[in-house]
């Protein structure tokens, strides 16, 4: 088994980049570590897509809204970098804080309108900690493509929205959610999740999936697939509802019955002190349902 | 006299600079029009620094912070074209709105407590706008150099910040403010004051330069050396005081007599309806001044 290439610094980073020839194709997986098969479906994606596969693992200071969140956030290097090498990931950047934000740093990236609700209205300056970081993570890897799981499908909108926006050359890629059999997203939160509490998270997907159903069944009203979300969740008292809508998929926000488009479902639910979120696409609402 | 090359989109742009040899080095002046001598020594460090000159044209909406001063910021792109002309610059970017900003547009890059105080507090989304303007034109002009007026020694500060924070390949060089005899900084901005207003002008510059004096002379009280700038700014009833105050050129944040370090006298002055912003140089208040 070839072993993985382990950059700590820019620096290090820098001159294996520069060693890669102009021509060579390198898809890039930023990760806050805390791997697992969730993660894999990207690691893959991004090795079969290009020539090198290029991980970085940072768990990003700026995108914690709450201290306590990003102190007791899962740290794995170890089984990280065995998870990435097995996945056929040629290098991992593991940046600490000063290589990322030196003394005096000041500057930041940040979105608009489409960061405001959802998770940028329940995290607030999570997306402009986000969005910071994985900038510079492209500046300094130079991907020519890069993968982000469709579980988090705001930070994946605003991704490709920054890299149109700021005209950077590198392919965001979207890759779909990875479930446990019962439904659940993997995530690293949860492992958080005590034996009663992942017994009920599944109820976060199958809210989802319902209001699927529904629109697929032809239901067109943005109110009654979320009211039916809102039903299910409340009859869970464990669970504590963030949010459960609809929103339209080009522009992250609200969806409008009386203006049609592609649509996704949306949910963030705490079960104890965990937050939970997933989604699911239902379908363009131009086009009628199967009634 | 060569004919300056007009680059009306960022299709242009790409392949104007594309055809440009990868060993030619290209200074670059982003512009919002309105040109004056002022902006000259721009173009002049930017070509001989540089194998091209390039310049830009573009007032830019996102940073005008009242919508009646964008509307009546002088627009006289003639004038300005046959100015670059006889400075030798090679091509002039002239994007349009929609060219920088298309449909859906919603991505800023902004800065933090350096861009809060002085030209950021007085003018709000000022600064952010300004720094998503000049990313969007180094990343679509990729010059080698970048050169920015020391008249607008904030915005010259920020773009440092950001070019050095975000890994940015360029260099980002300020140029010396150029006067007018009776010692008032060019300045678009200029060509709005009433005869009357011209001639109390100078007060700006008068009073930073008695700042320096007394700094010179020895002056490291940062309340004192403000102090003298106020009342000399206040004798001329025309003017109106914004801010005159002493900032460390470190942090853009104020000046420190406890925490000496290298200062700048920074003003801005309403006469009628038009800002008048100037700043000079002080020098490193941990050297003795000359009692």
């Amino acid at each position: 088994m070839s072993s993985i290439t382990r950059l700590h610094s820019r620096a290090e980073l820098r001159s294996w980049r520069d060693s890669l020839s102009d021509s060579v194709t390198v898809g890039f997986v930023p990760t806050m570590g805390a791997l697992h098969r969730g993660h894999g479906t990207l690691f893959h994606a991004a090795c079969e897509g290009n020539e090198v596969g290029l991980a970085s693992i940072f768990v990003n200071p700026l995108q914690f809204n709450e201290g306590a969140d990003f102190k007791r956030y899962p740290r794995t290097a170890d089984e990280d970098c065995a998870l990435l090498e097995r996945s056929g990931v040629q290098a991992v950047y593991l940046p600490d804080r000063i290589d990322m934000y030196p003394d005096g740093y000041e500057t930041r990236v940040r979105s608009g309108p489409g960061s405001e609700l959802y998770e940028g209205y329940h995290r607030p300056g999570h997306f402009e900690g986000m969005l910071t970081a994985v900038f510079k993570l492209f500046q300094r890897c130079r991907p020519d493509r890069a993968y982000f799981g469709e579980k988090d499908a705001q930070q994946l909108w605003l991704v490709q929205r920054m890299a149109e926006d700021l005209d950077l050359d590198v392919e965001v890629i979207g890759c779909p959610t990875v479930r446990e059999e019962d439904g659940l997203a993997f995530s690293s939160r949860n492992a958080f999740l005590a034996p009663e509490q992942r017994a009920v998270a599944p109820i976060v997907s199958r809210a989802l999936y319902a209001c699927r159903e529904s629109f697929t069944a032809g239901e067109r009203s943005v109110a009654l697939l979320e009211r039916g979300m809102h039903d299910l969740l409340r009859s869970e008292p464990l669970a504590s509802i963030e949010y459960a809508d609809v929103v339209d998929e080009r522009t992250f926000r609200p969806a409008d019955s009386d203006q049609p488009g592609p649509w996704r479902a949306v949910a963030a639910v705490r079960v104890g002190d965990t937050r939970l979120i997933d989604n699911l696409e239902l379908g363009d609402a131009r086009s009628p349902g199967m009634t």
